[in-house]
């Protein structure tokens, strides 16, 4: 089984660092492949790039499909172009978010997602609802650089660690979302040290891929993520057809 | 007062009549001015072509505010892009299904949206349920190829009208909101047959353009809708910045 | 373009500031036209005062349609009384809150609705449920009485604005809502002292009638706002009667 | 214990049926007293008609507190003017609809409100969602006068019977739930042909009444429905002044 | 009229404080007899013990219709195994939480339910919005041993005020619902002290269930609460059958 | 990796199925362990049979546990003592609703659940809500009994396709969950059949098995699942408690 993973943005180093977290959680047997848009800003921050980012996305699904992937993932917490990538690939697409709240609602009646950037954080309260998980979640901005996460010690993860303290606080939560896909290699620290299942959504998006390969289940073709029909493409865009090459 | 109508798909004659819609509900002292997007798909037709015309219609909207244009409306009642125009200009941006959906909500209790295509039919129906319309609004397709319209005694117009119907005397529906940019001249017809108000998207978005206008209220750059923050854009999608040329 | 704006409670003084708050965001041809309830409470603090207002507020209405208004507003953050006077008048009927929360979700994802008495919180909090902004908007009363506001540097003022500041800092909020018809002269100088749309009743309520007048529509009168059906009326309510002199 | 039963239209034949009901209903010791509104409209058909009787329905809840009522309960399923008589009164005041609805919920997971006429529909619904049984609940209309249904054979009771027939068949209806004060003496009868729950508003809110009186439990004055402050009602409304004569 | 109280656990003294509470609500004529589970937990905390509660509470309800019960009370604010129970009876069965819940909207608009356990907290929380008041109450569990409570001055006690005061200063709240069996004595001094309704649940189902049976409703056996089909029940179930002795 | 699929009823042959089915949906390295209830009702139909279920599937889940299940799987439909479990076992326990469900959101916007029984109807329409796809997803009843489905020809296969086909003609459903234990075999015909994906639960609940215990997540310990605290358990219940042998 071959799962492709898509960097909306163009930064290869965190291609690299979520590809690294879907390996560790492929099973046997899944081979991960690694994309970075070609064309598109270079990190994802709020609704504009997320909207500029989706066209080099969805070439990657579209050519990644033809080499032969089996399902897609999109590898940025906001789902960006995840109803435009459904509607074009055969096979299919997850979104870090979904699976991410998808996942903790096997774990836990009550759960906060927490994420970089107090301008996603609206924007990701939307699509907890829109996934049906609005009265079990919250969504709290740490308003932190993804890059600094790295540091172990960082002020960074210091201002996550405070706002996984005020969900286990405050919001009563009984499991923690991490909100972003640079926070991978957290996941598994942050769960010893709070004691409560603590879900990364590269992982929880490469589970979900492997378990709807594996049972034969693609995205629906009827209604609403109907193939794209056929017509012209122009301008700028004149590329970003549907069709396969 | 100026107000910008961008079709976000690029063919020249559905402008063409978007803008003669604009232009009939305009009011006294309001300059319309029309564009086309430069690059993407001919029609709007589902998720995928919606994605698709996203950045054009951005550059639409990005350099019709640079040449003064007070407010700028999105003529595709799928709302394409709609977050992200906002996030992008420092002028109001409205979008046909929002403003008709509002509109709607002042006149009835329960209404009817009436779209062309089925795979549309969804897509809008979450629109109507984030903009709080849900239990007020039910959708119909009526599965008609827009153009076709324009023959009054066409087939296309008679499936309309059926649905119309359908929405009446099943629905409860108290109005009709037309669900296509390109019905708009048909609202006042419609409205003479059938006795309920019938609203079209394009009327109702440059008269909610004009009342924020007149308010003097822009898009908050709060939270949500915060400017684009500075960084590369490369590839296919280098020019697509949010700088102002 | 006439427009009626009725202030539903006896008050003169009310009448004549929000009329002047009318007539500056009037445009270019509307008529505002204002009227005093000639009968009812001095003042509407709660769900008593509201409905005592009611008669009076429709007789206004009804004798504004008969001396030619093209719509009416209730001046008065509660819309006391929108469903009777929509069923009574051919002509559309607009509300404070309602106008304002719709203007507001044209602007921001997350917004708080500011009142005067802690007394009014939960029924304007069950209004904006009723008109679908339940999970966008907040509301959040300053506890002040609405006259001491005309004073730039009172302790009322203060109050209001310390309201805004928690409603910034603890509710995300990314525009305000003025929450009473007397605070209209306030948005103006609150909106360039906190960089957010802050969005007055009276003002969005005359750009919403005057777009429906200018689009040609009116209060359906299928369904719910079917026009009262003929009968007596008697008692001290005998001269309450929806016919026109 | 003595219940006052408040016609808020002027038909002293409603009164006494309604009466009637309620004395059926009632337990041993609790006295009913019933009054018909002094002024406003001869039935209640909708918002304007809703509006125009709460005054003089407040009056009597006002009277009848003052010469020693404990409860009071407003004979109209539209729940017209509830809120303004918590406000005004001491003593717990019923709605025909949130009495019905709620007892309804202790029967059934799914249930069907059957009310007369197709203009109250809406609001009823409107109702029931306000009082959290949207998700379980359907409204009909049987697009009936009432007084007809005092016919048994009559092509009245005929038509409310098959929506009840249709509430079974196509809403999936565990119990029903009779729309109307008129119909009180209809639900036994229905309940034996049906096999299902059947439930009147009057007898479901003298029970309610009975209950909270038992309780020691009154309309809470904290919030929402404190009492109305001391101020001016002046012209035709002057009277309706909440002081106890 | 006969009322049985059925007390999950398997604690006594729980049973008789419940008992006397019941009797203290009961009206003229009403009879209340009170039974023990057999067999299952001491009490009842968390999801767990609540399921293994069920089939000894489901026997207690079986027998007291057996011996002549009009109506059944589950005495745990959980409502546990309330649905199983109206599938089981002929008889309506009440629970504590949906009774108070009730009860409580018919005197605030806004109300906060005070549990004990903060494990318990999310359940009740749930319940809450199934049935339908998620919107106007909260949940606070005050982290007290219900036995503590007995004693006027305790610790517990004190814990238990502070969450009123929590809900009144925080929530908003204008009634408190007493979110536990054991609570009933306290109602009333809890009432007098914070000037608020005080609501508790087992005085709130004995009047529910009166109200029931006064009004010849019993439980609909169409659809979701049909009677048990027969079949073997099998090992240490097999004594569980939901046939009469 | 193994996992223990717990049949709540005592019927060996259905056991059988499940496991048959489970094993199918297995990946690489993971191992099956199959397990009846001891003691409860040959099949569950409805509340009553599903609670008094719960007890012989907890053992079945405690012991598993302590041979040395990694995850646990109830299979039926109705998520039967699905929160209890979680609340008792340490290893994650899955339920084949909420697994389906979500599967189902992944794959499509608007899907229909087909069931069995009408009485389960409402009852998986409320699973079906409190997962959060209460907007997405439609229930349908089949009226067929299970093992009738066996035969391919049947009229029990019949009721299920007409179903189906109601199901895409009249919900506009994308997808189609099987809402019975007993229909794992015929998804994979029904897909081809319908062009449409059609999810199986107990598929659906062994992959998401297998996806948390990769990840190493486990059910939250904090808050609603709380594990059960130490206390006697009496009567015919003696045996029933949490500590492991």
């Amino acid at each position: 089984m071959r799962i492709l993973i898509v960097n909306p943005n163009t930064t290869v180093s965190m291609t690299e660092k979520a590809a690294a977290a879907a390996r560790g959680a492929a099973g046997h047997g899944t081979e991960i492949t690694a994309a970075t848009s070609k064309g598109g800003p270079a990190s994802i921050e709020g609704h504009y790039d997320g909207a500029i980012a989706v066209p080099g996305l969805l070439m990657e699904i579209r050519d990644g499909q033809a080499a032969g992937a089996d399902a897609a993932i999109i590898a940025c917490f906001d789902d960006t172009g995840l109803e435009a990538a459904r509607t074009l690939a055969a096979i299919p697409v997850l979104g870090l978010c979904q699976s991410a709240v998808m996942t903790a609602a096997l774990l836990a009646e009550r759960f906060t997602v927490v994420t970089t950037l107090e301008r996603s954080r609206v924007l990701i309260e939307n699509l907890v609802r829109r996934y049906g998980a609005g009265e079990r979640a919250k969504v709290r901005a740490a308003d932190v650089p993804v890059l600094e996460l790295e540091h172990k010690a960082s002020a960074a993860l210091f201002k996550l660690k405070r706002q996984i303290e005020l969900a286990l606080d405050q919001d009563g939560a009984e499991a923690i979302v991490l909100g972003c896909a640079g926070m991978a290699d957290l996941a598994q620290s942050l769960q010893r040290e709070y004691g409560v299942p603590v879900i990364d959504g590269v992982s929880a998006a490469v589970k979900q891929a492997e378990a709807l390969v594996a049972q034969g289940l693609k995205t629906s073709k009827r209604g609403s993520y109907a193939s794209p029909l056929a017509k012209p493409y122009s301008g700028a865009m004149s590329a970003f057809t549907p069709i396969l090459a």
